[in-house]
């Protein structure tokens, strides 16, 4: 049994922790709204993956003629709940009661779907092209960790060029979660687009990637340089991260750093570290390691 | 308060996405059933575990002699919530109400239960042997990633190989969720596995890998090379990952790629690339890195 | 529809179950507790985030007034649920009614909350002086892993060095499984320490880092050999990990092993394998890789 | 803490269970299918109600544009439920698979929806006629029992002369559950009906109510006596419960058994107890209660 | 399995129902916001109870130093709650943007809440004077349908005499719901009051009743009938239920109809029907029932 | 937007309560425990249920050979959280840590399981053999409230027997609130025992019933005065309710009051009110209405 006595010193601890918040400045005060919230957010790119693709992730049993009034229902209350989200992001910069910007921004993003959706269906084609372990697209749909990451980075540069980088982070960062894959929402991303297992990939705000670009884990698109202002401050928002161009392909670990070109058509190699430029059907490996008999020792 | 207006033109979106859906081909139609339902997979794996672990992952007071009653309701619960995904899966292929083939995989899995457990306390042990940190058993069982997913990596291989590559893909995929850990469905791990940290390991569909093998994170058992038929089409299906025998141990952000044998008893150092086999009792290290005296300039 | 016929044989795999259970030792018999529970866990944490942080993860709307009752409350549930799994792992070590050792563990962890919170609040400045991306606080608070992942750890570390290391290592599990950043309880991190991006990121047992330490994606900080006692079996709780000294910086996927010290203020490059020591101001890069012009061949 | 220890004799207590249920015959079996769910049947009768009153049980902040897609998603989603409920009570019967039958009974109940949803709007009015206590039409679709209570008898109804007895009767007991009034399924009730407050009321399965009638808790329209057949079973089935003309008020408590016929216009009186038929605009009452000074006494 | 056919034709029901809503007038159109929720009301009513009452409905293991911060938080959560409600009902009046006059109301009805609290305890003592099978104050407390039909009543009249008819509305019909106690928010209710059972009670809107009344199930305060204006429409407000003065008792089923006044100390007998008033000290009994002996015929 | 303002005096609010409280003698202090959980009672019943008829209320395709395993958990988990609320109930009067006595109460009460099933299978058919509007005896067990009732009941009497009056009541209670039959845990009730419809039904503390007595719908059968001792509070626990014997049917509204004996074989007709004694096969009825010509006047 949990016996009812007072076993910590409940009055301190809070007045040492509103102390604590009174000497510090992260807060929020004062503010006119929420934060936007993660549960809804999260409910909002779910129902949305919903409505972009009703037969992997509608429901059970779903007929012909249920698709579209599912498809309207489930997007209208999506888009509903972004605006609701919307409206607490801007207002944390004072626009508290800017209704109509909101209403314009969710609109216009909504116009943007189709081509989002688009954006995807090259992306599940990419990854079966790319992918000897593919055994279908539905496989690809509802299973591939790439496609997971995308469909979140899509609509989070999407909301991100809105002006909207908090609500397009708390999704990037959803996707970083479930799939280990780290895109900022600012990166700039062209059509079938495949990331293979995922884990441990980061792609930088200022990055931009071309069409039919294929990367695979552990691959990190970085800065290299962080410049400073007079007072030592960083300076932010600076083109900082790669361009890839089309049809290049990055092997498992590689990282590349700073504002470099990967020309067209380049492959880089596994384990790579690269700071440089390098032209068009460039190929780029790692020196090899070296071999030697195991002579029993203790461990490495 | 949200006002009930027309902000967005959901009837124009709604058009738009069905006509992509009319252009493209990743649907499902015509269709016999459902996808396989990722919650009942998920809730499937969970029932799973704990009737294997029941001590770990049973109910709260559980006494001996309600072990075997919870064991045997959880399991039968898990079976049939298998069943029913079995059969969706097998009517995507055309087999839509073949329940005898559906009962006889799952019944042919169910036998192999006792055996799946024995794998996975062969791998609690090699955990507990090789983590200097771990202080229990008990603590590997119910919190090491490597188990949890290896719980997974059996269950999903027992089915793969029973003909369902979509079930045991989710499997798998729940896993690479929650561990970092992406193990194809397809590889075949011997006894006594541990994978250390976990995190970014990839290990390619027909990777072969024998006893007491110990893996750390990073590491990739990955294909060098996709042969592509007259068409350009990929092939598919051909052994294309390492063979690593018994007794080796991999180190972190170790990648090895292709049809290439790590010899029996080898050490392969951390973030070595390679790309051919290795005889046995091989010890594999990286070329060491530069020093040098930092000059205090802006970043690397 | 699933009909009711006895389609496995389930009499026949729980004595099997059963049979494994008898033979092998990963058991808790007798046990005089249950295990602590993850969810109850999970409440913990995230009870104790939103009491740290009323702000950022408390409830909406919540006024001046009402934030010290949140808080309040909100503690005092968390440590209540806290208080019941420290009793549960008392119990595991056959402290079974040690009550008064529960309170006192308990009560000195609440009274290091402001700490922690200070501890936090140095991080989250950390992250914004150096990550060129944030956009504010908030943003850190809310989103960034890496606060996620030193929260959790902060407050595991705190239970960990008050005899509970099951407790720790369930709040670091679930650190490892939201933000792929694998910190070990027992880790010693001074101030304003910042993980970006984290994903892969694994700092062991012993390890001692500094203030004002910066970490990128897939760092090691881990143990280079394991030495062995004369029955063979690992010697547990040696230092074997890193010291990362004051202001050092190591890029992404260095990997550092064993008890060597990195002086304050070095750099150590990305990718680099590093088993030495260094002194103050080093600055550690990998080899470059080499450059060559694609021919066009088929994949690397 | 709870302790492990088998406490009470579990094996005995599973055999003296089955013993009795081998003994008696409430029992299913064989049989092809499960029976309904009560909580599907929860999710149908909640979904259509939103789907019928979309500005009253439809979702938060829902726009004009909205609401069709909403209607039609919500309205097809509880037709899928309701479908696989009747499979499941057609398969009670020896129909297992006979889908057509199904297919055909839903659409036809879908088909009376506008003509049910028109019944409730005919009783809504009348609750705002009758009730000098209601404020606005909103109150009564939002909060009367008795409005609730039509909802579930008018869809119930529907199904119950489509030969679903079993789910309309689940339907009914919610009714029942919720509201304290208690309509048998295969009861015929006109339109602008209003049961006040509603607790108490019990209307037989052959009962036939006219339009425009209003009841007042605690009203019964019951049977008076239950025929038996040679063997002395119950005869199922006769019409044995009254008939209320149009324009009928019957109050509070009141009590009318058997087939008799409560002609138009007529009033019951609070607490009657009636077993014969009267003619139209009869004006029935009880006799008065006696009344005297009370005399200090213990209780009455 | 459930096949994906159109089975039945949405598009036409949709058009159905469309059209039926156009032309009826239970509408809310246009109108500003959104209706109340009742699952919102219900957490307020629920989280009010634990605040007035947090000993019984409280957390487990609630400390003494965690009752206030408890009771502070929960009001506040509750209070916050019944804000944003009170802004819904008061913009379905054309008030949408009354923000002021929302905030008084509550401030308003927040200082009303310890007199709340005598008013409940002093029905709990009624109860255990009242009551020969109360074993305890908590038992009435935690389990009485009486003290929580009086609970929702007590904060519902609150509201009501605030002009929020609907949200007070919606509480009275929860405790209906759950209790089987029909009170209409605007009746006025003395200390110390006690209904037994309850089951079948209606006391309506104009009632007023006195300190230390007892009640049984069954028993109705209503009004017996309904002026008509000009126009044939009720008359809405004006006084038409009982006055029930100081220590009356009214035992079950006994109905009171009109404005009449049930003088001090007066008893009423079950089943009794009253429709004049009586003066102090009364004790009104129904005549006795006839008895017989029973023919062995076929029912009554 | 719920701005974050200081709309209500939450400290003085808080305060006052406290004050009420402190006033007050309603509380539990000191107490050991906290008082059982209505929720977890809930889960007790409902799991127990699911264990008695496991084709009922058991999980959906549930074959043979599943059976005992489910009734096994499932009976288990409802014994372990009955144990848990038998602790709570026994700390109440001082004895908080007799595990014994609470083991043996479980211990017991579950050896009754199989005569409740059989009680309760006996009351199934008696409501078969007495409703000629039940068509199988699946309806009866799903659906009908007076088996609800009476699975409450006979769990709840046996928990009552054995010291347990607050565990008893909660479960009481709930059945109350479903169906509207209000039933002491402390009434004595026979096999074949069938309540028609429920709502308002009332038995007493005290009331002994004998097999195959059919009720309707607002019965009661309650005390008629409540004798006091010297100091003016109720005398407790002496027998004050009715005794009915065996095949006695009471009809829908009658009230008997009183220690009486209703005779076997006897009727009591519908809104009968009666105090006295009546011999074996008496019947009793009601004085018939008054019927006259309805004058067109303004309501009763």
């Amino acid at each position: 049994m949990s016996h009812a006595r007072d076993s910590w010193d409940l009055a301190r601890v809070v007045a040492g922790l509103s102390a604590e918040r009174a000497q510090q400045d992260v807060r929020l005060s004062p503010r006119c709204c929420d934060l936007p919230s993660r549960e809804a957010m999260a409910q909002f790119v779910d129902g949305l993956r919903a409505a972009l693709f009703p037969d992997h992730f509608g429901p059970r049993g779903l007929a012909p003629q249920g698709v579209d009034p599912f498809v309207g229902y489930t997007l209208d209350a999506a888009l509903r709940t972004l605006h609701l989200q919307v409206l607490r992001e801007l207002s944390l910069t004072g626009e508290c009661d800017e209704n109509p910007r909101a209403d314009a921004i969710v609109a216009s993003f909504a116009d943007d779907l189709p081509a989002i959706r688009r954006g995807l269906e090259s992306d599940v084609h990419a990854a079966y092209r790319g992918d000897p372990a593919a055994t279908s697209l539905h496989e690809i749909v509802f299973c591939y960790p790439g496609v997971t990451a995308m469909t979140h980075h899509r609509v989070a540069h999407a909301l991100h060029v809105r002006g909207l980088p908090l609500v397009a982070r708390v999704i990037a960062e959803r996707a970083h979660a479930i799939t280990g894959v780290d895109i900022h929402p600012g990166a700039t991303i062209g059509g079938s687009f495949f990331i293979d297992h995922g884990t441990g990939v980061v792609i930088g705000e200022t990055a931009v990637i071309g069409d039919r670009v294929r990367l695979y884990q552990g691959v990190t698109l970085g800065a290299k340089s962080f410049p400073t202002d007079a007072t030592g401050a960083l300076i932010k928002g600076r083109p900082r991260h790669p361009i890839v161009e089309d049809d290049v392909v990055i092997y498992a670990g590689a990282t590349i750093l700073g504002r470099v070109t990967i020309g067209r058509g380049s492959s880089i190699g596994g384990n790579v570290w690269l700071t440089q430029s390098v032209p068009a059907h460039s190929r780029i490996t790692q020196v090899q390691a070296r071999s030697e008999v195991f002579d029993g020792g203790g461990g490495i």
